[in-house]
């Protein structure tokens, strides 16, 4: 298999405004022109657009705002990865040798479907993502004994570390006092655990091996790729775990040959705060049931291994974008470039991204 | 790059029922495992769905409702060459050496978005695929003295074939006399000149080398892709030729190290009849200007080389289905399986699938 590298990369603010899709894809993509090293449209062969949004045929909008005349064009959606299952066709595309250069770009803007599983309302089943979270919650508090500050930390953090987050949707801290007082959205779940949906976008480029120093001295290769789709279906009799993360973090630590304690740095799907603990048991980050002690001793050491961006509680949400705004992040911290956000001599970082109570799953490695 | 072969397929009827999207997706997806030797759910690692349904998720709610807990899947849009770009997608998972056995699903009801461009409206252009199938054609009679018989000719052909092909949106033969008597919908385009709408799945079953001999004694290589993006906006300084196809169709040619001369068997993208004149020569299977003898000598000699199955004008337009629906005619054909459709000893096949006035084109070539 080829070798494939992150070798620029865009973001939008994360905001609340009502932006056309087309100019959130732009605006980020325009970034990935005034930032790497060499880039001229004619070197593009591949623009995947990632959205919930319900316009059509995105790709090629995108690409004749931007000038390009790509082979490959087209849209991935897969609810809140949809951003990550695009990055994944473009390293497939460049690894398989189809593709030399890919763009992709997701975004999403307030208000765009994606939160809700329509399927979930035809079937009868409840359809907000804060009811599987609060059951999520309520399980994760009954099994592991819980508490609601263990809890409160983790929005805390997150929200603290998006203050360093120029892009971010949230830019104010918040106490874990002020967070356990925050009004009650159902009896487990505080809106201040909550992530937001919001319009954002973000941009990575991809090259295979032979293409990376034209447009950078320091590429960041995706070295690991985990996935899994279990069902659609959040499944009731399996709420402290997330099992296809599990399996699609194995599956990224195997292909990438790395132990998880080699990680340096994860950005995390943290839609909810209850996700958060459970992802850094089920990443294998820490053990299980240790979650909250982990998650509480980063909070109060200030280290930034979690979620350095502010996770989606405090950078906001926009679905399509979410999966490439996690690589972004990476990127930047592995090439010492995250300002006041980075973590020391980072080397090997972790993307985890997931989709309806974790029914699907994906983890990502990347290294310097 | 791994060989990467088509195993299996299905197809549902092309019809005008509104039937909801899931469905449709399963019926042809079941298809698949009533038909293709030694096939279990659980020797299936990617499910890539193709469609312009707004409904999200649809890859793990597909996975789902097939009892497949796939590593990838999820979701591809590109307008009426969805199907196709999906295709190439699940081609570089298993190229690539992500994935091992790929599932490709399309469908689309009828009344699906898609067919129409929102983009063109927000620009105030006019937003109908008839108005640029009416500037192409009304091109085509003024540079290359193209007659209303000669546009007839094609699709009195491809109805005719169509009548041959069990799940055609059309089993009615329509004379050339019929056709150009038909309603005018625009100065220069009978309604017997354009596809349909419709309800309808078509899904492929991709494996690689390694893999072929446990579902199949007949693999259906897919020896060669082309595709290119141009923009998404239709030109009005080339109206006579497609430009994107002729891009596509070269490196496709290129890829499989053949010549458009060997080519048995094509599926081209015939939405309104006079595409069909300008692919045969963009496609180079004749040369420019001759589409219309081209066509006439195939339908006087009743040689289904083009479009066997009955092309977009006879078996319907679902437009997500309609790129995987072409290369499974391709695959009974070249399996020597399509029955009343049968070419004799077809070798080497083509398909052709484009979107928005051939703003992009897809070809890919297969060989048994």
């Amino acid at each position: 298999m080829k070798k494939v590298a992150v070798v620029g990369y865009g973001n939008t603010k994360f905001t609340k405004d009502e932006l056309p899709i087309e100019s959130l894809l732009l605006e980020s993509t325009k970034q990935v022109f005034d930032t790497t090293k060499n880039l001229s449209q004619d070197l593009i062969d591949g623009v995947i657009v990632s959205t919930n949004d319900n316009s059509k045929y995105l790709g090629a909008i995108l690409s004749e705002l931007s000038g390009i005349k790509p082979k490959i064009s087209h849209t991935v959606e897969h609810l809140c990865s949809s951003g990550s299952s695009a990055v994944i066709s473009g390293f497939s595309y460049i690894a398989s040798g189809l593709a030399d250069t890919v763009l992709v770009t997701g975004a999403d803007k307030i208000g765009n479907p994606g939160q809700i599983l329509e399927w979930d309302k035809s079937r009868g089943e409840y359809n907000h993502p804060i009811y599987w979270a609060s059951m999520f919650t309520k399980a994760h508090k009954r099994q592991f004994s819980t508490t609601d500050e263990e809890l409160a930390i983790v929005s805390a953090k997150n929200h603290k570390q998006a203050m360093d987050n120029p892009n971010a949707y949230s830019h104010k801290p918040y106490t874990i006092s002020e967070i356990m007082n925050s009004k009650n959205v159902t009896e487990d779940l505080r809106i201040l655990d909550c992530s937001y949906s919001c319009s954002g976008s973000s941009s990575i480029l991809l090259t295979s091996e032979e293409n990376t120093k034209r447009f950078t001295d320091e590429p960041i290769w995706i070295s690991g790729i985990g996935q899994k789709t279990n069902s659609a279906s959040f499944t009731k009799n399996e709420l402290t775990t997330l099992s296809s993360t599990v399996t699609a973090a194995n599956n990224a630590y195997k292909m990438a040959k790395i132990t998880p304690q080699e990680i340096d740095i994860a950005e995390i799907h943290d839609a909810f705060s209850v996700c958060e603990l459970m992802a850094v048991e089920d990443l294998s980050l820490t053990e299980k049931n240790t979650g909250a002690t982990y998650v509480r001793n980063l909070f109060n050491t200030e280290d930034r291994k979690i979620n350095p961006r502010g996770g989606l509680i405090g950078a906001g949400h926009p679905l399509g974008a979410t999966g490439i705004a996690q690589i972004v992040e990476i990127t930047q911290q592995l090439q010492n470039k995250a300002k006041n956000r980075q973590v020391s001599n980072a080397k090997k970082g972790l993307t985890h991204n997931m989709s309806a109570a974790a029914t699907s799953s994906t983890v990502l490695v990347l290294e310097s």
